[in-house]
């Protein structure tokens, strides 16, 4: 798709290239500054923040067409994608939104037509590293990180679409090593702690939280410490990528949810 | 929809009432004579089975459009239902297959267009009481029952896609109370095991098992017994709906998977 160079162009050459009437959407996760967040986007044009998304060709597979949005949004190639749900009530389309747009985008009328339907969403999430990422914002558009507690107003039912794609999560957080993917090679227990605790929603016990983890083993102490100023300087970890991709591939318990 | 009489009726007019691309299938699981079964569907022109499935109205949601069709299948209304994923590869629509389903159906060709492309299946599992279902048969089809692990040749993607509802299922099996919808009103700690046998695909401990569904508690003993021939008379349970219907809604932690 050498020809798809801006949204610009998506809109106004969608009817040829996408197959109609669905999109993609993702919850794109990273781990920045002791929080979880998630990355938006807002047409300068429209009051309300939406998902990283977009359509997928008539020759792509979801998951390809997914991949090629998030490398154009993040720089980032072949990052963690899982597929969730899928969201496609009659009257989640914002038609009022989608006219903005296409008017700000001084696409032809007959060109947009396509976009003027209802669309039904194939639901992703991704965890990508944060530090990682090069996200690309042009110049109709604004982009930007939101902790989960504290989203914007978001554009149709892209709430709804948070929502189920962090209760997905939840219900498989005893399955899968969610650090692996967010966090750096080397990281304190704390920031992995963070990380349930936001997915989760409330505290949890530091020291059972930690002694946990060990016993999972997919987790290693390093005989490093992380310099942290004045501060007492907190032991460093990193995960043992063999144990991480059996726990992945194969989904097992990790730990009961109720640790 | 009250032109919509048949399958065929459905592939003469679809490209006028249905999104096009998009199709809706459905793993509708059963408990009868000792196991789960899965409902599947077969034109008689063609080799392989499929799911119970098929498109959804420009008008329709696509919870609608599955209940629609779920109900011309089994007769049965409003029946337990969960969206949990989608299965949309370039690859997965097996056009000979539809070539030949056309033929034998006697559709004209320009009506037949819109069958002849891509689909992107929307998934979902239903849970349904087996002996209430009233399965609707044609005579260009057979239609019958399958224990999970003994599945006939399936059409495209459907093997995949009951595999990724089982897991599905099971990754929430100590977060749903799986036979409430399956199971009659009164039934045997054997009959619940079963389900979960099942589904899990191996098999537990038999007073483990009891002692912690009854723990959970929302299932309660009867003091009646089932009449079983010359054999001792095994003793009957029900749910209890209110314990049920919070479980179902808030998803509490019923048991942990290892059990």
């Amino acid at each position: 798709m050498e020809n798809e160079k801006s949204p610009f162009d998506t809109l106004d050459q969608g009817r040829e290239i996408f197959i109609p009437n669905v999109s993609v959407d993702c919850i794109v996760l990273g781990y920045h500054d002791g929080s979880l967040k998630t990355l938006l986007c807002k047409f300068k044009v429209s009051e309300s923040w939406m998902l990283p998304g977009g359509f997928v060709g008539k020759d792509e597979d979801p998951d390809e067409a997914m991949l090629r949005i998030l490398k154009d949004r993040t720089g980032l190639d072949r990052v963690y994608l899982k597929q969730f749900c899928f969201f496609g009530k009659k009257t989640r389309t914002n038609l009022g939104e989608h006219e903005k747009i296409l008017r700000e985008l001084k696409v032809r009328p007959e060109n947009g037509k396509w976009y003027m339907d209802r669309f039904i969403s194939l639901g992703y999430y991704s965890l990508i590293r944060y530090d990682k990422a090069r996200v690309t914002v042009r110049e109709y558009e604004d982009v930007d990180w939101f902790c989960l507690d504290e989203l914007p107003p978001l554009y149709g039912d892209h709430k709804e679409i948070i929502d189920t794609a962090v209760q997905t999560i939840r219900k498989q957080i005893g399955f899968i090593p969610i650090g692996y993917e967010l966090l750096p090679e080397k990281f304190t227990m704390p920031e992995l702690r963070n990380i349930y605790e936001s997915l989760l929603n409330r505290e949890l016990d530091r020291r059972n939280f930690q002694r946990k983890m060990l016993s999972i083993g997919y987790i290693t102490p390093l005989n490093e410490t992380r310099r942290a100023g004045a501060h007492k300087s907190p032991n460093l970890y990193s995960f043992i990528k063999d144990k991480y991709e059996e726990a992945e591939k194969y989904g097992v318990q990790i730990m009961s949810n109720n640790f």
